[in-house]
């Protein structure tokens, strides 16, 4: 029997070789394997992340990450203006609505529209000072590629500390942290990179070590404070989850061994190979696009054909029976559109299997419904 | 070459059965097979934890769970209580500085002292309602077991809520959660439950809830609110570490084969072992115990002799060159004292190791050492 293919945005499928090396026994966490073990880890993540900036690594999801962005950087003093089109973009905001924040503004467009420059300048003249601006960079649940650089430049115009969510876009395309002018940088350990889910890493610039630094507030498990003068001695504050980075690290190296330049052509090749095979099946794509947006290239978000009155069950259900996993709709997008990833280590041969079965279920959809004309 | 022993509370050494597990391939999070999987660790840790309560896995350490304690009880109207005898205990405040609270009021006892009830009780009398009392079980940092049930009552008699952290006492020690009165309870998986770091397990009680259901400051990335109704749909509320789940399973499957009673009996013989071989050796205790207190059955903390001059780096290095990794003591016991844990998995073999190489460098020291009378 074929092993079921996840083609969900993360957890992605991880290589053998990734696996295999989770079942290396325990390390000291506080020796020096482990020292070198983390150097190692953080030098490769910010040479993909092309930043200067500190970088850690945190033994929690994308999500712990990003509450460490927003956790560290708010307080009473501090505006936030949380940019959205989508669910991950909204998360930013629903974190900081727990944290004391001088204001929290949103920003927000209907899930799977395009960005508009000026609403976010608007929202940035209205801010007061010091100000923090969120926003997700490749947004999964609608399949869209946010437009990092211009939203950077609007935030070091204004002064504002940017926060990119990269959760699904670092290892997967091209992310130049630095050039973007994102001040805080997140990635998930599994969706480009390729490794099993539990982990992240966050970049932290000068800028944003300004505002963390004095905050009182700051949570305890994800204290970037502390991670920072941890990393000093090659240790995390608190006890890491060894067998992550174990594999993390061996991600790393095949990301090196592919190059990352040829890893983003790949996925940025499978994605349209995925666009293509459903526009041709006759479905549509879910984003609206701007000039300054563009369709993701790690995911694919399809509409649920309404014409031929097939159902979300049915179409997921059907590619699950044929052993492929993709993933639905979030939130308000339920039953209406589907989503097919191509992150990590993923290759042609995942993709041809998954179309061959989306091709199968419409294919069978369409005779058994009475909604269909024959 | 014999593999480095990793004789230190956690991460502890993990069985090969254990370890394998962790390189099967990845699952889809929201599927029914993890579905499965974690109602099975839950019902299986609820055993362990003996409690009727809620319990959840967090993907991170177990300052994780003790700062999902905190962070979702704690608000404006609430009073809180820390009591401690050492680095953990002292944690509790630590965290609780980060929330807002209505007043932090820590009772402290010298590191490596024995609780004093009438401080308790005193702190309890002069607290405003709602109150939460936190304590920690086994204080890893002094190889002391603290008065559960005696605390618990008190708490109970003052209507507080009582966090109790049993991180490294739950697997290894008897802990009976409700009858302790612990309205939550937190245990590590790298510790006596001999799984690899990075998870941790938190029940709570219906007198819990009440102090966070309203609670609109609830930490996010380990909202407790969020981990009750996704366990509704056998989910977590954001991507587990799977690999780290498939390994805490088969951990409690070797527990289960094993038997709860012959395992605490086993870590309690083993500490036994431990204390015993370096009393002989000529080395005494570090805990000074009281009538309520008693020594931890998973963690030995022991005096670095003053009187033959050796030092914590001749000590530990020695035993490190022997293969065999023992803890040094913590924050303002650096230097002062060395702890062998005896946690998980370990076994006879092992501490016999572990004595051996005691012995020897102790040999090789007092020989060298030009303090020791000859």
């Amino acid at each position: 029997m074929e092993e079921e293919l996840l083609m969900i945005p993360g957890p992605v499928p991880v290589l053998p070789r990734i696996l295999r090396v989770m079942s290396k026994s325990m390390i000291y966490h506080r020796g020096d394997e482990f020292g070198q073990l983390y150097k190692e880890i953080v030098e490769s993540l910010k040479e993909i992340f092309q930043t200067r900036n500190d970088l850690f690594v945190l033994s929690g999801s994308g999500t712990c990450a990003m509450e460490a962005a927003i956790g560290n950087l708010l307080s009473k003093e501090t505006g936030i203006v949380c940019i959205a089109n989508g669910k991950f973009g909204e998360r930013f905001k629903e974190i900081a609505d727990r944290y004391e924040a001088d204001a929290v503004t949103p920003v927000n467009v209907e899930w799977g529209s395009s960005m508009e420059l000026e609403a976010v300048k608007e929202a940035l003249d209205n801010s007061s000072s010091p100000t923090v601006v969120t926003m997700v960079h490749n947004e999964t649940s609608t399949g869209i590629l946010n437009p990092a650089m211009e939203v950077g430049k609007l935030a070091k115009k204004h002064d504002a500390v940017f926060v990119l969510d990269c959760i699904t876009s670092i290892g997967g395309d091209e992310v130049p942290v630095d050039e973007f002018g994102a001040d805080i940088a997140i990635v998930g350990s599994q969706k480009c990179l390729g490794a099993p889910p539990g982990m992240s890493a966050i970049s932290v610039s000068e800028r944003a070590w300004d505002l963390m630094r004095d905050n009182k507030r700051r949570p305890y498990y994800m204290d970037l404070v502390a991670y920072k003068k941890s990393l000093e001695k090659k240790q995390t504050p608190y006890t890491p989850a060894l067998p992550l980075f174990f594999a993390l690290k061996e991600a790393l190296v095949v990301i090196k061994e592919e190059g990352i330049e040829k890893r983003i052509e790949r996925h940025r090749r499978l994605a349209k190979v995925v666009r293509d095979a459903v526009t041709d099946l006759g479905l549509s794509l879910f984003p609206k696009l701007n000039e300054i947006s563009d369709y993701s290239n790690t995911v694919t978000a399809i509409n649920i054909p309404q014409a031929n009155g097939i159902t979300d069950e049915q179409l997921r259900g059907g590619m699950r029976k044929r052993g492929v996993i993709v993933a639905g709709g979030q939130g308000k997008l339920k039953g209406k559109i589907f989503r097919i990833a191509t992150m990590g280590n993923i290759t042609e041969k995942e993709v041809l299997r998954t179309v061959k079965a989306l091709e199968e279920v419409l294919t069978e959809t369409s005779i058994a419904s009475p909604h269909t004309p024959k």
